[in-house]
């Protein structure tokens, strides 16, 4: 993963403006929505039952964030999943707060039966989703990205995704490989959506990642989902460096870190880039 | 129509501060209030069964939008309709996707029984609707809004409804006369929300256009509705011009469009209408 | 109550970042979520049954809004009304257009029971619930927050809360002492949520206000509760008088709002504070 794949990737988002499937929290559609056009996505939040499934289908990714789920959604992001999974479109768990709260926790458990191909969040909702599907190890300390390393190797073994995890430094893996990336900027955690719309985007970085829906092995090659999900964070918190550097606080943060996603360009993503 | 009765109808607006009921989708809840309120109007987003009906009773317009259609809000949106319909209050249909996803086909067939006053969409949204009401033609095409003309002038037969439909060049049809609207910005497809707040706007536009609740007459004339509809859209995209001029990108200029439709005026009117 | 007890616990909330339980309307959480954050508290919209009320328990405070009552949310609201009643959980009621429609108006007076520490509301919708509480006197007239102080008092009485009445000059009271303030800008009333956010503003304010959880005396004094809900409404409105006198207009408002409640200082607060 370097910074040429970044610029390559997102090239294409703004090129084939893939169309990604959102079923997500009550509080960030909008945010979520705007940051998807600013890209070059196009977002569409289809998340009712009998819609969810067909969509997933033709849909060109998925995310499912369980920040708000009501039973209707609940029904329709098991819909979705499940037709995403068989129909072979890439598709993003965001386990908002799984872990400590019961509804959500047993939602999340069921999603991992269709393999996503990517989950987000911060630390300590990646290693108690791990936990769900057999592998991880519990912790009570305010954990960070490194601790989850472990939950992401589960998450590999036991259902084949790829982890994002956020943090001050932030990390990728599958398992085998890490990729840690540290541009950013503390405005992202106080806005709402900062991290739930990143999940988006990663959908949308997957949806042009060059996999082979049938099942072979992807275009961009066998690590095409792990360097995708890595260029998402890169351009995600270059966009947002950018932003900072003239907001006045978190409320014109927001509207600046969409209108620097829509101009953000690869003279940025190299001079902010920070991988390792 | 033209721009003097344009600028009359928001000056109305803006005295009277009609009452518009929103039953809209979750992504753009927010911007759709705080659009209504920028431009002059009161927004309710009373969309509970037992409490839509008596309230579009007693609203001043109502939109109902079938963006992300929940079987609650569904039946809250029949029992607006029909409320609406009986008591003589404009209402506004947003088609969001109708056509191509069941659910909402099945929801916006069922309110067409209703009369919608207006109806607001992209061109295949339009077209779609109008096969519903037994008029129209399909089309695999990317669609103009001039390809919605026929189902424009079908569901005027149908449902005695005026037709908007967005594109570059905006078309507001009543099924015999034709009026093209061609200020905006490409901006307004880069936020979530440009069309949707569109249909509240036309809404509370409709609220004020002199149409006399009993069926009468409208005191505006025989062409108050689809000269109101027209007007929503022209305030709507001068509005978006302005905006658009000191925007930086679709982050800023979401709230810079809110100011400009908090400011507009006949002057604005007069530089940037462009109809025909 | 003054201007340097403000100051004070407006430092406790961004030093300790209290966790905010929104149960709120489907048309601001995002703002309010982003209104916490700015702010420095935590909010988290956890509203689903079987979650709402663990939650309720290990939060440190929470907010009821009935602006958008769906029946799930409706269980989630009363089973989180409960948790925070037992558990010592401050809590604040904002009953939005409670008395003029039914779900909501039968979905308050259940909500009583569990004896809010605080209630928010324009006049009317304070009148309307101190109906509901046994209390008070319905009005017709355009009332002002002064015309609520019966209901207020019929408040304190019935359910023990303290009152917190929007207008051109905002009120306070516990049924004895009355405190009113006199800053803010009108802009608050042409955005959405610029009421609604208050409540949660409240929520944060009562959470640090050394409020004893075990029903015992309040380590701020007996006047803990009307101290700090006023607290939250100077600070609140001392931030959105500086946003205004950069802003123009609405959009733009909203923003700088969001900036200034993050950087509000002791300073702001003296210059602005118009208590009486």
């Amino acid at each position: 993963m370097d910074v040429a794949y970044t610029s390559e990737v997102l090239a294409r988002v703004r090129a084939t403006n893939p169309l990604v499937q959102c079923l997500t929290n009550s509080v960030v559609t909008g945010f979520t929505a705007n940051v998807l056009l600013a890209l070059g996505a196009s977002p569409a939040m289809t998340d009712v039952p009998r819609e969810s499934g067909p969509f997933a289908e033709i849909a060109s990714a998925v995310l499912i964030n369980t920040g708000t789920p009501h039973a209707e959604q609940r029904n329709a992001m098991a819909e979705a999943a499940k037709a995403a999974h068989r129909a072979g479109t890439p598709w993003v768990l965001d386990p908002v707060a799984v872990g400590s709260l019961p509804v959500r926790t047993a939602l999340a458990r069921g999603l991992l039966d269709f393999r996503p191909t990517a989950v987000r969040g911060n630390p300590s909702e990646i290693i108690a989703l791990a936990e769900l599907g057999g592998g991880g190890r519990g912790t009570d300390a305010i954990d960070t990205p490194d601790d989850a390393l472990p939950a992401g190797a589960a998450l590999a073994a036991s259902c084949g995704a790829v982890t994002a995890v956020s943090g001050r430094v932030d990390l990728v893996t599958d398992g085998t490989r890490v990729i840690r990336s540290a541009s950013g900027t503390s405005l992202l955690t106080k806005i709402t959506g900062g991290g739930c719309a990143l999940g988006a985007v990663t959908a949308a970085f997957l949806a042009v990642a060059g996999a082979d829906r049938s099942g072979g092995e992807p275009a961009d090659g066998p690590g095409a989902v792990l360097n995708a999900t890595a260029a998402a964070t890169v351009v995600y918190t270059a966009a947002a460096e950018m932003a900072a550097e003239s907001a006045g606080g978190p409320g014109t943060f927001a509207g600046l870190f969409l209108d620097a996603l829509a101009a953000v360009d690869t003279a940025d993503i190299e001079r902010r880039a920070a991988l390792s």
